[in-house]
Protein backbone atom coordinates (compact mmCIF):
# COMPACT_ATOMS: atom_id res chain seq x y z
CA UNK A 1 0.00 0.00 0.00
CA UNK A 2 1.07 3.27 -0.88
CA UNK A 3 1.97 6.31 2.26
CA UNK A 4 -0.99 8.07 -0.70
CA UNK A 5 -3.43 5.83 0.67
CA UNK A 6 -3.18 7.26 4.09
CA UNK A 7 -5.84 8.96 5.29
CA UNK A 8 -7.38 10.64 8.89
CA UNK A 9 -9.34 7.79 9.59
CA UNK A 10 -5.52 5.18 9.14
CA UNK A 11 -4.80 4.00 12.32
CA UNK A 12 -0.99 4.48 13.91
CA UNK A 13 0.67 1.98 15.61
CA UNK A 14 4.55 2.74 17.07
CA UNK A 15 6.99 1.80 18.67
CA UNK A 16 9.08 3.81 21.95
CA UNK A 17 12.26 3.59 22.64
CA UNK A 18 15.55 4.89 23.54
CA UNK A 19 18.00 3.77 20.42
CA UNK A 20 14.41 1.88 18.52
CA UNK A 21 15.70 -0.77 15.65
CA UNK A 22 13.53 -1.12 12.32
CA UNK A 23 12.46 -4.58 12.67
CA UNK A 24 8.76 -3.51 14.39
CA UNK A 25 8.32 -0.89 11.54
CA UNK A 26 8.80 -3.52 8.87
CA UNK A 27 7.51 -6.23 10.41
CA UNK A 28 4.21 -4.61 11.35
CA UNK A 29 3.81 -2.68 8.35
CA UNK A 30 4.40 -5.21 5.62
CA UNK A 31 1.53 -7.47 7.81
CA UNK A 32 -0.50 -4.48 7.37
CA UNK A 33 -0.09 -4.50 3.96
CA UNK A 34 -0.62 -8.20 3.32
CA UNK A 35 -3.43 -8.09 4.56
CA UNK A 36 -5.07 -5.04 3.42
CA UNK A 37 -5.42 -2.83 6.72
CA UNK A 38 -6.14 0.54 7.45
CA UNK A 39 -2.69 0.62 9.50
CA UNK A 40 0.63 2.54 9.51
CA UNK A 41 3.49 1.67 11.72
CA UNK A 42 6.30 4.02 12.81
CA UNK A 43 9.50 3.70 15.31
CA UNK A 44 9.92 6.76 17.63
CA UNK A 45 13.11 7.25 19.57
CA UNK A 46 12.44 9.12 22.72
CA UNK A 47 14.07 10.22 26.20
CA UNK A 48 10.71 11.32 28.09
CA UNK A 49 7.89 7.83 28.27
CA UNK A 50 5.54 10.00 30.23
CA UNK A 51 5.41 12.92 27.51
CA UNK A 52 5.26 9.80 24.79
CA UNK A 53 2.15 8.01 26.51
CA UNK A 54 0.82 11.95 26.99
CA UNK A 55 0.56 12.02 22.94
CA UNK A 56 -0.06 8.13 22.54
CA UNK A 57 -3.74 8.80 24.69
CA UNK A 58 -4.19 12.69 22.77
CA UNK A 59 -3.51 11.27 19.35
CA UNK A 60 -5.25 7.96 19.83
CA UNK A 61 -2.52 5.88 18.66
CA UNK A 62 -3.71 2.34 18.44
CA UNK A 63 -0.50 0.50 20.36
CA UNK A 64 2.76 0.90 21.35
CA UNK A 65 5.52 -1.65 21.85
CA UNK A 66 7.86 -0.50 24.60
CA UNK A 67 11.50 -1.05 24.34
CA UNK A 68 14.79 -0.32 26.74
CA UNK A 69 14.86 1.86 29.10
CA UNK A 70 10.83 2.41 29.40
CA UNK A 71 9.20 -1.23 30.41
CA UNK A 72 8.99 -0.22 34.06
CA UNK A 73 8.51 3.11 34.23
CA UNK A 74 5.50 2.64 31.99
CA UNK A 75 3.71 0.84 33.82
CA UNK A 76 2.01 3.71 36.02
CA UNK A 77 0.99 5.55 33.31
CA UNK A 78 -1.58 3.01 32.27
CA UNK A 79 -4.88 1.91 32.64
CA UNK A 80 -4.14 -1.67 33.32
CA UNK A 81 -1.93 -4.49 33.13
CA UNK A 82 -2.49 -8.07 31.63
CA UNK A 83 -1.62 -10.79 33.30
CA UNK A 84 1.48 -11.61 30.45
CA UNK A 85 2.86 -8.53 32.09
CA UNK A 86 1.94 -8.49 35.93
CA UNK A 87 4.41 -10.82 36.66
CA UNK A 88 7.13 -9.72 35.37
CA UNK A 89 6.63 -5.93 36.01
CA UNK A 90 7.86 -5.63 32.60
CA UNK A 91 5.77 -3.94 29.69
CA UNK A 92 6.88 -4.30 25.68
CA UNK A 93 3.01 -3.58 24.11
CA UNK A 94 0.12 -0.54 24.63
CA UNK A 95 -3.01 -1.15 23.10
CA UNK A 96 -5.07 1.88 23.46
CA UNK A 97 -8.97 0.94 23.74
CA UNK A 98 -10.68 4.33 23.19
CA UNK A 99 -8.23 6.16 25.56
CA UNK A 100 -7.85 2.93 27.84
CA UNK A 101 -4.68 2.14 27.96
CA UNK A 102 -3.60 -1.78 28.73
CA UNK A 103 0.01 -3.24 29.21
CA UNK A 104 1.14 -6.46 27.50
CA UNK A 105 4.47 -8.23 27.69
CA UNK A 106 4.04 -9.86 24.08
CA UNK A 107 7.68 -11.65 24.92
CA UNK A 108 6.04 -13.96 27.20
CA UNK A 109 3.43 -14.70 24.89
CA UNK A 110 5.83 -16.11 22.58
CA UNK A 111 8.05 -18.02 24.79
CA UNK A 112 4.68 -19.66 25.44
CA UNK A 113 3.76 -20.14 22.18
CA UNK A 114 7.36 -21.09 21.49
CA UNK A 115 7.75 -23.96 23.73
CA UNK A 116 4.10 -25.16 22.28
CA UNK A 117 5.02 -24.86 18.74
CA UNK A 118 8.20 -27.06 20.07
CA UNK A 119 6.31 -29.73 22.36
CA UNK A 120 9.27 -29.17 25.06
CA UNK A 121 7.73 -31.89 27.85
CA UNK A 122 6.37 -29.91 31.35
CA UNK A 123 9.12 -32.12 32.95
CA UNK A 124 12.29 -30.84 31.22
CA UNK A 125 15.26 -29.71 33.44
CA UNK A 126 16.19 -26.21 32.20
CA UNK A 127 18.71 -23.77 33.07
CA UNK A 128 17.97 -20.14 32.86
CA UNK A 129 20.99 -17.59 31.94
CA UNK A 130 20.28 -13.97 32.80
CA UNK A 131 17.83 -12.04 35.91
CA UNK A 132 16.76 -8.92 33.62
CA UNK A 133 13.35 -8.37 31.68
CA UNK A 134 13.82 -10.59 29.24
CA UNK A 135 14.55 -13.27 31.92
CA UNK A 136 11.83 -12.87 33.78
CA UNK A 137 10.09 -13.01 31.19
CA UNK A 138 10.98 -16.65 29.98
CA UNK A 139 11.09 -17.47 33.65
CA UNK A 140 7.67 -16.03 34.38
CA UNK A 141 6.24 -17.80 31.06
CA UNK A 142 7.60 -21.10 31.81
CA UNK A 143 6.46 -21.33 35.33
CA UNK A 144 2.92 -20.27 35.11
CA UNK A 145 3.17 -23.03 32.03
CA UNK A 146 4.12 -26.00 34.14
CA UNK A 147 8.39 -26.48 33.79
CA UNK A 148 8.96 -26.59 37.29
CA UNK A 149 12.31 -28.09 36.84
CA UNK A 150 14.35 -24.78 36.35
CA UNK A 151 17.69 -23.07 37.09
CA UNK A 152 18.06 -19.04 37.23
CA UNK A 153 21.85 -18.82 36.67
CA UNK A 154 23.03 -15.40 36.93
CA UNK A 155 26.27 -13.66 37.76
CA UNK A 156 24.34 -11.24 39.68
CA UNK A 157 23.51 -13.36 42.26
CA UNK A 158 21.30 -11.29 44.71
CA UNK A 159 18.71 -10.36 41.12
CA UNK A 160 19.25 -14.39 40.53
CA UNK A 161 17.95 -15.54 43.45
CA UNK A 162 15.51 -13.58 44.13
CA UNK A 163 13.66 -14.30 40.79
CA UNK A 164 14.22 -18.07 41.29
CA UNK A 165 12.83 -17.37 44.79
CA UNK A 166 9.47 -15.74 43.45
CA UNK A 167 8.99 -18.40 41.09
CA UNK A 168 10.20 -21.64 42.76
CA UNK A 169 13.30 -22.10 40.97
CA UNK A 170 16.79 -22.94 42.38
CA UNK A 171 19.20 -20.57 42.06
CA UNK A 172 22.72 -21.71 41.00
CA UNK A 173 26.17 -20.04 40.07
CA UNK A 174 26.94 -22.62 37.42
CA UNK A 175 24.82 -24.72 35.06
CA UNK A 176 23.70 -27.79 36.95
CA UNK A 177 25.13 -30.87 35.38
CA UNK A 178 22.59 -32.70 32.85
CA UNK A 179 20.48 -30.07 32.26
CA UNK A 180 18.20 -30.94 28.90
CA UNK A 181 17.15 -27.32 28.01
CA UNK A 182 19.74 -24.04 27.96
CA UNK A 183 17.97 -20.97 27.67
CA UNK A 184 20.19 -17.38 27.13
CA UNK A 185 18.38 -14.32 28.44
CA UNK A 186 21.40 -12.08 28.47
CA UNK A 187 23.28 -10.17 26.00
CA UNK A 188 25.79 -12.25 25.74
CA UNK A 189 26.81 -13.20 21.87
CA UNK A 190 24.65 -9.79 21.05
CA UNK A 191 25.74 -8.07 18.06
CA UNK A 192 28.13 -5.13 19.36
CA UNK A 193 28.20 -6.06 22.99
CA UNK A 194 31.39 -6.24 25.18
CA UNK A 195 30.73 -10.19 25.05
CA UNK A 196 30.09 -10.84 21.32
CA UNK A 197 32.41 -13.73 20.86
CA UNK A 198 31.21 -15.17 24.10
CA UNK A 199 29.08 -18.59 24.61
CA UNK A 200 26.36 -17.61 26.78
CA UNK A 201 27.15 -21.56 28.61
CA UNK A 202 29.69 -23.70 28.59
CA UNK A 203 30.81 -25.97 26.16
CA UNK A 204 29.98 -28.70 28.75
CA UNK A 205 26.63 -28.15 29.24
CA UNK A 206 25.91 -27.45 25.51
CA UNK A 207 27.23 -31.27 24.89
CA UNK A 208 24.85 -32.50 27.90
CA UNK A 209 22.00 -30.69 26.26
CA UNK A 210 19.07 -31.78 24.60
CA UNK A 211 17.86 -28.48 23.55
CA UNK A 212 19.20 -24.82 23.25
CA UNK A 213 17.08 -21.61 23.30
CA UNK A 214 19.11 -18.38 22.70
CA UNK A 215 16.56 -15.37 22.82
CA UNK A 216 19.83 -13.12 20.97
CA UNK A 217 18.31 -12.23 17.78
CA UNK A 218 21.55 -9.94 16.69
CA UNK A 219 22.61 -11.83 14.90
CA UNK A 220 20.23 -15.09 15.24
CA UNK A 221 23.64 -17.25 14.63
CA UNK A 222 25.23 -16.05 17.92
CA UNK A 223 28.31 -18.37 19.30
CA UNK A 224 25.51 -20.40 21.56
CA UNK A 225 23.54 -21.20 18.85
CA UNK A 226 26.81 -21.92 16.15
CA UNK A 227 28.25 -24.10 19.22
CA UNK A 228 24.96 -25.86 19.61
CA UNK A 229 24.42 -26.70 15.92
CA UNK A 230 27.82 -27.86 15.59
CA UNK A 231 26.86 -30.45 18.64
CA UNK A 232 23.76 -31.73 17.01
CA UNK A 233 21.31 -30.41 19.37
CA UNK A 234 17.96 -29.10 18.63
CA UNK A 235 18.47 -24.93 18.68
CA UNK A 236 15.95 -22.47 18.89
CA UNK A 237 16.57 -18.85 17.79
CA UNK A 238 15.91 -15.44 18.92
CA UNK A 239 14.32 -14.20 15.47
CA UNK A 240 11.42 -16.79 16.49
CA UNK A 241 10.97 -15.02 20.03
CA UNK A 242 11.37 -11.51 17.67
CA UNK A 243 9.06 -12.67 15.05
CA UNK A 244 6.48 -14.41 17.48
CA UNK A 245 6.24 -11.34 19.58
CA UNK A 246 5.67 -8.78 16.42
CA UNK A 247 2.86 -11.18 15.73
CA UNK A 248 1.08 -10.72 19.14
CA UNK A 249 1.45 -7.52 18.81
CA UNK A 250 -0.26 -7.68 15.57
CA UNK A 251 -3.23 -9.32 17.06
CA UNK A 252 -3.40 -7.05 19.60
CA UNK A 253 -3.49 -3.65 17.91
CA UNK A 254 -5.41 -4.80 14.85
CA UNK A 255 -7.44 -8.07 16.26
CA UNK A 256 -6.82 -9.87 13.07
CA UNK A 257 -4.89 -12.91 13.01
CA UNK A 258 -2.69 -13.63 10.49
CA UNK A 259 -1.76 -16.85 7.86
CA UNK A 260 1.74 -18.45 8.55
CA UNK A 261 2.76 -17.82 5.21
CA UNK A 262 1.78 -13.55 5.73
CA UNK A 263 3.70 -14.24 8.83
CA UNK A 264 6.71 -15.68 7.54
CA UNK A 265 6.66 -13.25 4.18
CA UNK A 266 6.88 -10.28 6.90
CA UNK A 267 9.41 -11.56 8.95
CA UNK A 268 11.97 -12.52 6.03
CA UNK A 269 11.20 -8.79 4.74
CA UNK A 270 11.89 -7.33 8.39
CA UNK A 271 15.01 -9.60 8.58
CA UNK A 272 16.38 -8.77 5.65
CA UNK A 273 19.80 -7.01 6.15
CA UNK B 1 6.83 5.06 -1.99
CA UNK B 2 5.65 2.77 -0.05
CA UNK B 3 4.43 2.54 3.72
CA UNK B 4 7.50 -0.11 3.78
CA UNK B 5 9.87 2.13 2.90
CA UNK B 6 9.51 4.03 6.67
CA UNK B 7 12.17 3.27 8.84
CA UNK B 8 12.95 4.63 12.67
CA UNK B 9 14.34 7.37 10.97
CA UNK B 10 10.99 8.13 8.48
CA UNK B 11 10.11 12.02 9.76
CA UNK B 12 6.21 11.81 10.73
CA UNK B 13 4.16 15.65 10.14
CA UNK B 14 0.65 15.64 11.10
CA UNK B 15 -2.28 17.66 12.11
CA UNK B 16 -4.41 17.88 15.03
CA UNK B 17 -8.06 18.82 15.11
CA UNK B 18 -11.41 18.32 16.63
CA UNK B 19 -12.72 17.10 12.97
CA UNK B 20 -9.46 16.84 10.75
CA UNK B 21 -10.27 16.22 6.88
CA UNK B 22 -7.97 14.33 4.57
CA UNK B 23 -6.26 17.48 2.31
CA UNK B 24 -3.26 17.84 4.74
CA UNK B 25 -2.19 14.11 4.37
CA UNK B 26 -3.06 13.43 0.34
CA UNK B 27 -1.02 17.05 -0.16
CA UNK B 28 1.85 16.63 2.05
CA UNK B 29 2.31 12.37 1.27
CA UNK B 30 2.11 13.63 -2.55
CA UNK B 31 4.49 15.96 -2.36
CA UNK B 32 6.95 13.67 -0.18
CA UNK B 33 6.72 10.36 -2.66
CA UNK B 34 6.86 12.92 -5.73
CA UNK B 35 10.27 14.42 -4.27
CA UNK B 36 11.65 11.30 -2.80
CA UNK B 37 11.64 12.74 0.83
CA UNK B 38 11.56 10.50 3.57
CA UNK B 39 8.98 12.08 5.69
CA UNK B 40 5.06 10.52 6.59
CA UNK B 41 2.04 12.53 7.30
CA UNK B 42 -1.11 11.84 9.13
CA UNK B 43 -4.10 13.68 10.53
CA UNK B 44 -4.97 13.34 14.00
CA UNK B 45 -8.22 13.99 15.62
CA UNK B 46 -8.05 15.07 19.53
CA UNK B 47 -9.37 17.09 22.62
CA UNK B 48 -6.29 17.21 23.96
CA UNK B 49 -3.50 20.45 22.75
CA UNK B 50 -1.82 19.96 25.53
CA UNK B 51 -1.16 16.28 25.32
CA UNK B 52 -1.04 16.57 21.78
CA UNK B 53 2.15 18.97 21.97
CA UNK B 54 3.70 16.93 25.08
CA UNK B 55 3.35 14.16 22.06
CA UNK B 56 4.81 16.16 19.62
CA UNK B 57 7.85 16.93 21.68
CA UNK B 58 8.83 13.48 23.16
CA UNK B 59 8.14 11.58 19.74
CA UNK B 60 9.96 14.17 17.69
CA UNK B 61 7.15 14.66 15.31
CA UNK B 62 8.96 17.02 12.57
CA UNK B 63 5.50 19.65 11.57
CA UNK B 64 1.97 19.95 13.22
CA UNK B 65 -0.80 21.57 11.30
CA UNK B 66 -3.36 22.76 13.59
CA UNK B 67 -7.11 23.78 12.88
CA UNK B 68 -10.32 24.39 14.94
CA UNK B 69 -10.34 24.59 17.64
CA UNK B 70 -6.40 25.31 18.85
CA UNK B 71 -4.97 27.74 17.17
CA UNK B 72 -5.05 29.91 19.94
CA UNK B 73 -4.76 27.22 22.72
CA UNK B 74 -1.81 26.31 21.51
CA UNK B 75 -0.02 29.61 21.66
CA UNK B 76 1.17 28.92 25.35
CA UNK B 77 2.60 25.33 24.77
CA UNK B 78 5.31 26.69 22.34
CA UNK B 79 8.60 27.96 22.68
CA UNK B 80 8.90 31.19 19.88
CA UNK B 81 6.41 32.57 17.27
CA UNK B 82 6.57 33.62 14.32
CA UNK B 83 5.65 37.13 13.08
CA UNK B 84 3.43 35.32 10.25
CA UNK B 85 1.36 34.47 13.62
CA UNK B 86 2.23 36.61 16.65
CA UNK B 87 0.04 39.36 14.82
CA UNK B 88 -3.27 37.22 14.28
CA UNK B 89 -2.25 35.56 17.54
CA UNK B 90 -3.44 32.33 15.76
CA UNK B 91 -1.25 29.64 14.64
CA UNK B 92 -1.63 26.99 12.45
CA UNK B 93 1.34 25.30 11.69
CA UNK B 94 4.08 24.23 14.02
CA UNK B 95 8.03 23.53 13.70
CA UNK B 96 10.22 21.01 15.67
CA UNK B 97 13.70 21.85 15.74
CA UNK B 98 15.40 19.48 18.26
CA UNK B 99 12.63 20.19 20.53
CA UNK B 100 12.22 23.65 19.80
CA UNK B 101 8.46 24.53 19.36
CA UNK B 102 7.62 27.23 16.78
CA UNK B 103 4.30 28.53 15.93
CA UNK B 104 3.48 30.00 12.69
CA UNK B 105 0.46 30.52 10.60
CA UNK B 106 0.76 29.83 6.43
CA UNK B 107 -2.57 31.14 6.02
CA UNK B 108 -0.86 34.59 6.77
CA UNK B 109 2.18 33.47 4.32
CA UNK B 110 -0.39 32.14 2.24
CA UNK B 111 -2.66 35.73 1.76
CA UNK B 112 0.69 37.30 1.05
CA UNK B 113 1.56 34.74 -1.41
CA UNK B 114 -1.45 35.16 -3.54
CA UNK B 115 -1.71 38.82 -3.56
CA UNK B 116 2.02 38.88 -4.94
CA UNK B 117 0.96 36.17 -7.44
CA UNK B 118 -1.90 38.46 -8.77
CA UNK B 119 -0.31 41.81 -8.43
CA UNK B 120 -2.51 43.17 -6.43
CA UNK B 121 -1.98 46.91 -6.88
CA UNK B 122 -1.02 48.35 -3.36
CA UNK B 123 -3.55 51.26 -3.31
CA UNK B 124 -6.46 48.73 -4.17
CA UNK B 125 -9.62 49.26 -1.62
CA UNK B 126 -10.86 45.99 0.33
CA UNK B 127 -13.67 45.22 1.93
CA UNK B 128 -13.05 42.15 4.51
CA UNK B 129 -16.21 40.19 5.34
CA UNK B 130 -15.36 38.27 8.69
CA UNK B 131 -13.65 39.16 11.96
CA UNK B 132 -12.69 35.13 13.04
CA UNK B 133 -9.35 33.59 12.76
CA UNK B 134 -9.39 33.39 8.96
CA UNK B 135 -10.40 37.15 8.40
CA UNK B 136 -7.45 37.89 10.98
CA UNK B 137 -4.95 36.29 8.68
CA UNK B 138 -6.35 38.04 5.59
CA UNK B 139 -6.29 41.43 7.28
CA UNK B 140 -2.93 41.28 9.35
CA UNK B 141 -1.20 40.03 5.83
CA UNK B 142 -2.98 42.77 4.00
CA UNK B 143 -1.90 45.17 6.75
CA UNK B 144 1.90 44.47 7.32
CA UNK B 145 2.16 44.25 3.10
CA UNK B 146 0.90 47.87 2.59
CA UNK B 147 -2.81 47.65 1.20
CA UNK B 148 -3.94 50.63 3.59
CA UNK B 149 -7.36 51.28 2.31
CA UNK B 150 -9.19 48.36 3.42
CA UNK B 151 -12.11 47.95 5.03
CA UNK B 152 -13.69 45.40 8.18
CA UNK B 153 -17.04 44.48 7.46
CA UNK B 154 -18.59 42.37 9.89
CA UNK B 155 -22.09 41.47 11.65
CA UNK B 156 -20.20 41.38 15.12
CA UNK B 157 -19.54 45.21 15.26
CA UNK B 158 -17.18 44.40 18.08
CA UNK B 159 -15.21 42.02 16.67
CA UNK B 160 -15.03 43.92 13.78
CA UNK B 161 -14.51 47.02 15.15
CA UNK B 162 -11.69 45.78 17.15
CA UNK B 163 -10.04 43.84 14.35
CA UNK B 164 -10.58 47.22 11.95
CA UNK B 165 -9.21 49.73 14.87
CA UNK B 166 -6.28 47.27 15.40
CA UNK B 167 -4.93 47.41 12.04
CA UNK B 168 -5.75 51.12 11.10
CA UNK B 169 -8.72 50.13 8.63
CA UNK B 170 -12.32 51.13 8.92
CA UNK B 171 -15.70 48.98 9.67
CA UNK B 172 -18.59 49.03 8.45
CA UNK B 173 -21.82 46.81 8.90
CA UNK B 174 -22.50 47.26 4.58
CA UNK B 175 -19.73 46.95 2.07
CA UNK B 176 -18.96 50.85 1.03
CA UNK B 177 -19.80 51.69 -2.61
CA UNK B 178 -17.60 51.30 -5.17
CA UNK B 179 -14.78 48.86 -3.28
CA UNK B 180 -12.70 47.31 -6.23
CA UNK B 181 -11.79 43.63 -3.90
CA UNK B 182 -14.45 41.51 -2.21
CA UNK B 183 -12.75 39.09 0.38
CA UNK B 184 -14.97 36.72 2.08
CA UNK B 185 -13.70 35.25 5.46
CA UNK B 186 -16.59 34.37 6.88
CA UNK B 187 -18.38 30.64 6.53
CA UNK B 188 -20.90 32.01 4.27
CA UNK B 189 -20.92 29.42 0.96
CA UNK B 190 -19.28 27.23 2.81
CA UNK B 191 -20.94 23.12 2.67
CA UNK B 192 -22.37 22.27 4.85
CA UNK B 193 -23.11 25.23 7.23
CA UNK B 194 -26.41 26.87 7.74
CA UNK B 195 -25.31 29.75 4.99
CA UNK B 196 -24.08 27.59 2.30
CA UNK B 197 -26.55 28.82 -0.73
CA UNK B 198 -26.22 32.85 0.84
CA UNK B 199 -24.19 35.08 -0.70
CA UNK B 200 -21.23 36.49 1.07
CA UNK B 201 -21.75 39.78 -0.85
CA UNK B 202 -24.56 41.60 -2.06
CA UNK B 203 -24.89 41.20 -6.21
CA UNK B 204 -24.29 45.37 -6.29
CA UNK B 205 -21.06 44.83 -3.76
CA UNK B 206 -19.97 42.32 -6.57
CA UNK B 207 -20.88 44.42 -9.71
CA UNK B 208 -19.04 47.28 -8.66
CA UNK B 209 -15.80 45.02 -7.97
CA UNK B 210 -12.79 44.23 -9.95
CA UNK B 211 -11.73 41.34 -8.02
CA UNK B 212 -13.33 39.11 -6.05
CA UNK B 213 -11.64 36.38 -3.48
CA UNK B 214 -13.26 33.53 -1.60
CA UNK B 215 -11.33 32.09 1.15
CA UNK B 216 -13.83 29.32 1.72
CA UNK B 217 -12.41 25.72 -0.40
CA UNK B 218 -15.54 23.70 0.40
CA UNK B 219 -17.21 23.99 -2.46
CA UNK B 220 -14.44 26.08 -4.33
CA UNK B 221 -17.46 27.30 -6.21
CA UNK B 222 -19.74 29.14 -3.75
CA UNK B 223 -22.74 31.21 -4.59
CA UNK B 224 -20.06 34.49 -3.92
CA UNK B 225 -17.37 33.06 -6.54
CA UNK B 226 -20.51 31.83 -8.82
CA UNK B 227 -21.99 35.19 -9.26
CA UNK B 228 -18.50 36.85 -9.59
CA UNK B 229 -17.81 34.44 -12.66
CA UNK B 230 -21.09 35.31 -14.24
CA UNK B 231 -20.45 39.14 -13.87
CA UNK B 232 -16.81 38.91 -15.74
CA UNK B 233 -14.81 39.60 -12.72
CA UNK B 234 -11.60 38.41 -11.87
CA UNK B 235 -11.80 35.76 -8.88
CA UNK B 236 -9.47 33.96 -6.40
CA UNK B 237 -10.82 30.56 -5.04
CA UNK B 238 -10.34 29.14 -1.48
CA UNK B 239 -8.47 25.89 -3.18
CA UNK B 240 -5.20 28.85 -3.46
CA UNK B 241 -5.24 29.65 -0.23
CA UNK B 242 -5.09 25.95 1.03
CA UNK B 243 -2.33 24.88 -1.81
CA UNK B 244 -0.46 27.91 -1.08
CA UNK B 245 -0.44 27.47 2.75
CA UNK B 246 0.39 23.54 2.58
CA UNK B 247 3.09 24.63 0.18
CA UNK B 248 4.62 26.81 2.89
CA UNK B 249 4.22 23.94 5.85
CA UNK B 250 5.98 21.69 3.21
CA UNK B 251 8.95 24.42 2.57
CA UNK B 252 8.79 24.92 6.61
CA UNK B 253 9.16 20.86 7.69
CA UNK B 254 11.26 19.78 4.79
CA UNK B 255 12.81 22.32 4.17
CA UNK B 256 12.63 21.51 -0.08
CA UNK B 257 11.13 24.40 -2.76
CA UNK B 258 8.65 22.13 -4.54
CA UNK B 259 8.35 22.86 -7.82
CA UNK B 260 5.25 23.99 -8.74
CA UNK B 261 3.91 20.92 -11.18
CA UNK B 262 4.42 19.03 -8.14
CA UNK B 263 2.45 21.38 -5.91
CA UNK B 264 -0.19 21.30 -8.52
CA UNK B 265 -0.16 17.49 -9.19
CA UNK B 266 -0.26 17.10 -5.44
CA UNK B 267 -3.67 19.74 -5.24
CA UNK B 268 -5.26 17.86 -7.79
CA UNK B 269 -4.63 14.63 -5.90
CA UNK B 270 -5.91 16.22 -2.88
CA UNK B 271 -8.44 18.06 -3.71
CA UNK B 272 -9.88 15.11 -5.71
CA UNK B 273 -13.39 13.70 -4.77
Amino acid sequence: MSKLAITRDTKLCMSLSARPGNFGTRFQNHLYDALGLDFVYKAFASDDIEGAVRGIRALGIRGCAISMPFKEAVIPLLDAIDPSAAAIEAVNTIVNDDGRLTGYNTDYLAIVALMEQHAVPRDTAFALAGAGGMAKAVASALADHGYTRGTIVARNSATGRALADKLGYAYAAETPAGTAMLINATPVGMAGGSEAQALAFPQSAIDAATIVFDVVAIPVETPFVAAARAAGKRVITGDAVLVLQGREQFVLYTGVQPDESAVAAAAAFALAP
